[in-house]
């Protein structure tokens, strides 16, 4: 009889589950909810007004997608509870929420149904920002080591920055709150009522490290004295490494899921880092891009290194026993969608139509037929800041070479190129502080999609670029630790060769192509030190000047 | 009875006729001939092919305006041929052609005219890059004075290498033709039957110096010993300065054109200088822009100075006892409108359609609401080269400052900035080398046309900025030229300040935008000497690896 297990990914507006073949990976079906409250930035849901830069979410709407999607998968498919022998989930990270000691979320409390600070802050929720300025500050002045761990910032984004905020401006809600929990662990806990913390997103979000453990009490007293004991007060829980089991199905969630009680629950995830083995990835070396609106690095190592830039290093953070790296781009499918809704001509539009074709396939069957520095433009992708290596929010995009019979595909190919020569980047930079890239994997919609942007990708960064074989590659790879907390494997290395997937094409480098863009590269690099390693700070100050000239500074 | 004198402008695709009052300036009518022939860069008339670059044009189209257009204004406007007190005409230039003795183009006779060689040489004929390559390297050489007088770098559009290239290529042209004439001197010559050589482009077009003459004999013969004795064979003629009379009206010109034998005929001149009286300009320290698809600056000074970049100083070259300065930039209306055609999105397309607007109102009805700075944009004007101050055709265009939520109307305007930033480095150019900016003023289509513009560059260039009265200004500066020349004012000066003509609006600039624009310059100024100054060439690299790519280099 086979067996199965099911992957439920959260993601920014939905959640998803995938019924898995755990012998043979195959995703035999899917069910997705999108979120009743989606995401809030404006009002919460009886009208409470939110202030500038927030986003919240609704844990009921995570619950919704446990007690619609997982039946729904079980239905679909006709396989019996019997023959689940695990489930997985994973999260978009830091996105968090403050809990009672049994895990209920303070927003399900009447009293504090109108308190913003009640509800989930989501990953993007910016609010935070003063305080994450404060806390770099500080961290420096102290000469804190983590740091270094995290490309030497902290982002607003993260864990310490939301909770310090709550222990600011909503005193009540952080000191009624038993923890402040992660989403990916919260799911865990409200499946098999043991309360967890990852290894993830402890490490990569919560500054937790295996050997130095978080940072000390004194660091956090410095912050605010409140904050003094928080680790002990508000996340309270140790940390366990990804591909453990967190329990296993009580009998409240069996009856919200359908799934029979005492099925295997693996530890929570994050969505990016979930992808590594669902691309049959299972050791060092090998770097996985998962690339969309932004794209996001993960690669594993055997030795902590300090390479600058990077987002974070964390051990066990993606799979046990080996140093996950992660890097990032803050913007890649954001960068090609700007420059088609902000710059493409009348006339494109229509040739597309006429020939039948959406916009983005006719621009690339013009892009693509262009020789590799026939355009003579080279661009920095940074139209969203640099994340990696540079981490430096307030550089801006730059484009040069254009004469007057510069087209629009030949601007629209030079970004893409861009992104291609910060992957490089990436590459090198780990490559020059220790941690060997020998392989190069990508997922996300691009690798799905856009055969031109691959093969630029492999022609750039000179190294074959194999691709996802699935197009839900976090709910695979939960699934995958779902099977491995349920047994099916012997460790998550295995599952993920069993179950693993990838495509039959592979993006090999063009040797020409290559030659020519090394060319690119070297002028990518000389601009990309000269404005972003302070020689001409020009995009700082006119970031300045724009501010002052709306009036914001 | 009121007086009157007519100007002709030969452009680059029609040759127009003006009526002056010249008591009052007024423009009572004008007469336009397109060119039959237009511009021919692909065949002859007869079919014979023509070469890459090449752009001729047919001399019979020339004196057709002055058949077509003279007696057009004079039916017009009813006046009698007794009340044309001269006659003054202006041209593009370099536009030279070769003529036997009495002044008939070899392109007339039966065995030339299938000889490319043979028909008038147009100012963008760029078919002897070659030739202007080779002398600048053996002007280099040599230690040539003259040079400098030129910015550095004589242009492949100027007399010299035009002569060059039919020496070399069509001998049979060259050993025939008794001179090789700039139109704007043939001109004259067709309606005085006298050869005179104007100042103007004899200084810019044929670097010749009042001080200096032309450059030697010893030079010319290091080019090609066939060119030792080119300017006692080939031009022939002394060089009268401009604000004289080349001659009266004769017999057969006053049958073409219905002008009374003994009408007073100015000296030939150029298009663009000739529109310094037509703006009331009478002196030195007055700049005036002349904006269309691209921008040529002219000023006068009292003294010979040499300011790197400049395209060019002669004295007599303006007007008579002054050093004319002229410097310019390759692209101006070509940038903006590059932009439109190959930037701007369908939506906006839409919007002004929905709107009633045309784009360029659409778009600046956007671009003037922006307040100075607030576009964190700033960008380099290079995307035809840069004429002045740098000399280099090999330097393309750049912008920086772009981040995901940069609108086109914020490129749009930053390129628009961009110009006015090219224009206040020329102004301070000068200025720094001794050649005082103290006005400025602005004719050509985007004067006329553009606020949003005119007040950008007053803001910029911190100068208040006065526009010509006429549409028409080379016509009306001819006309003054002709009214000079047949006795109606004591020299051009007077004619200037009588006939010139200035609109009331005068653009002046205003502190804040000008403290905010101070700010962006100096960012500007440090983009241009990097890139433009040796300190990072990529974007000639790129255009290294372009033409490789395209198999050209």
């Amino acid at each position: 009889m086979a067996k199965y297990s099911i992957g439920v990914d959260y993601g920014s507006l939905s959640g998803r589950a995938v019924l898995v073949n755990v012998e043979t990976g195959e995703e035999i079906c899917s069910s997705v909810l999108e979120y009743p409250h989606a995401v809030m930035s404006e009002t919460l849901p009886d009208g409470t007004p939110l202030g500038v830069d927030w986003a919240l979410q609704h844990p009921q709407d995570y619950l919704d997608v446990l007690s619609h999607t997982i039946p729904d998968v079980l239905k679909q498919s006709g396989v019996s509870p019997d023959d689940v022998v695990g489930v997985g989930i994973d999260f978009t990270a830091c996105t968090a929420l403050p809990v009672t000691k049994d895990g209920t979320p303070l927003c399900f409390l009447d009293e504090f149904k109108s308190n913003p600070h009640a509800y989930v802050k989501m990953w993007k929720h910016h609010a935070a920002q003063k305080y994450a300025n404060m806390l770099n500050a500080k961290a420096e002045e102290m000469g804190e080591t983590f740091l270094a761990r995290y490309g030497g910032k902290i982002s607003s984004e993260w864990y310490v920055p939301k909770i310090w905020q709550i222990c600011e401006e909503a005193p009540e809600v952080y000191d009624t709150m038993a923890y402040f929990v992660e989403a990916a662990d919260w799911i865990p806990w409200m499946l098999t009522g043991n309360y967890t913390r990852n290894s993830c997103t402890a490490g990569y979000k919560a500054m937790w490290s295996k050997k130095e453990g978080y940072p000390s009490k004194e660091f956090f007293k410095a912050l605010n004295p409140k904050l003094e004991n928080m680790v002990d007060e508000k996340i309270g829980c140790p940390v366990t490494p990804l591909g453990s089991k967190a329990g296993e199905i009580n009998e409240k969630a069996a009856a919200m899921t359908g799934l029979k009680v005492g099925t295997a629950v693996a530890v929570g995830n994050v969505d990016a880092h979930v992808c590594v083995p669902a691309v049959k990835i299972d050791g060092p070396g090998k770097m996985l891009a998962i690339m969309g609106t932004s794209t996001c690095h993960i690669l594993m190592g055997t030795e902590e290194k300090i390479a600058p830039g990077m987002c974070g290093v964390v051990e066990d953070g993606v799979m046990p026993g080996y140093f996950g790296y992660e890097a990032g781009q803050s913007c890649c499918g954001d960068h090609f969608a700007w420059f088609i809704n902000n710059c493409l001509p009348k006339d494109y539009y229509d040739a597309a139509e006429a020939a039948g074709m959406n916009i983005h396939k006719f621009l690339r069957s013009k892009a693509e037929k262009l020789k590799v520095g026939e355009s003579g433009l080279v661009a920095l992708d940074w139209w969203n800041g640099n994340r990696s290596v540079l981490v430096d929010v307030d550089l801006t995009g730059m484009i040069l070479g254009m004469t007057l019979l510069t087209k629009p595909e030949e601007i629209y190919r030079a970004l893409i190129e861009a992104t291609a020569y910060g992957t490089r980047k990436i590459i090198e930079n780990f490559e020059q502080h220790g941690v060997p890239v020998d392989e190069f994997y990508a997922s996300g919609g691009i690798s799905q999609k856009d055969p031109m942007t691959m093969q630029i990708y492999a022609d750039v960064i000179k190294k074959p670029i194999k691709i996802a074989g699935s197009t839900q590659g976090p709910a695979l790879g939960s699934a995958i630790f779902g099977a491995v907390a349920g047994g099916a494997f012997k460790d998550c290395f295995e599952g993920a060769r069993v179950m693993g997937n990838l495509k039959d094409t592979v993006y090999t480098p063009i040797p020409e192509n290559s030659a020519v863009y090394d060319k690119l590269y070297a002028e990518y690099e000389k601009l990309h030190d000269y404005f972003g390693r302070g020689e001409n700070d020009v995009m700082k100050r006119l970031k300045k000047i724009k501010l002052e000239a709306k009036g914001l500074a």
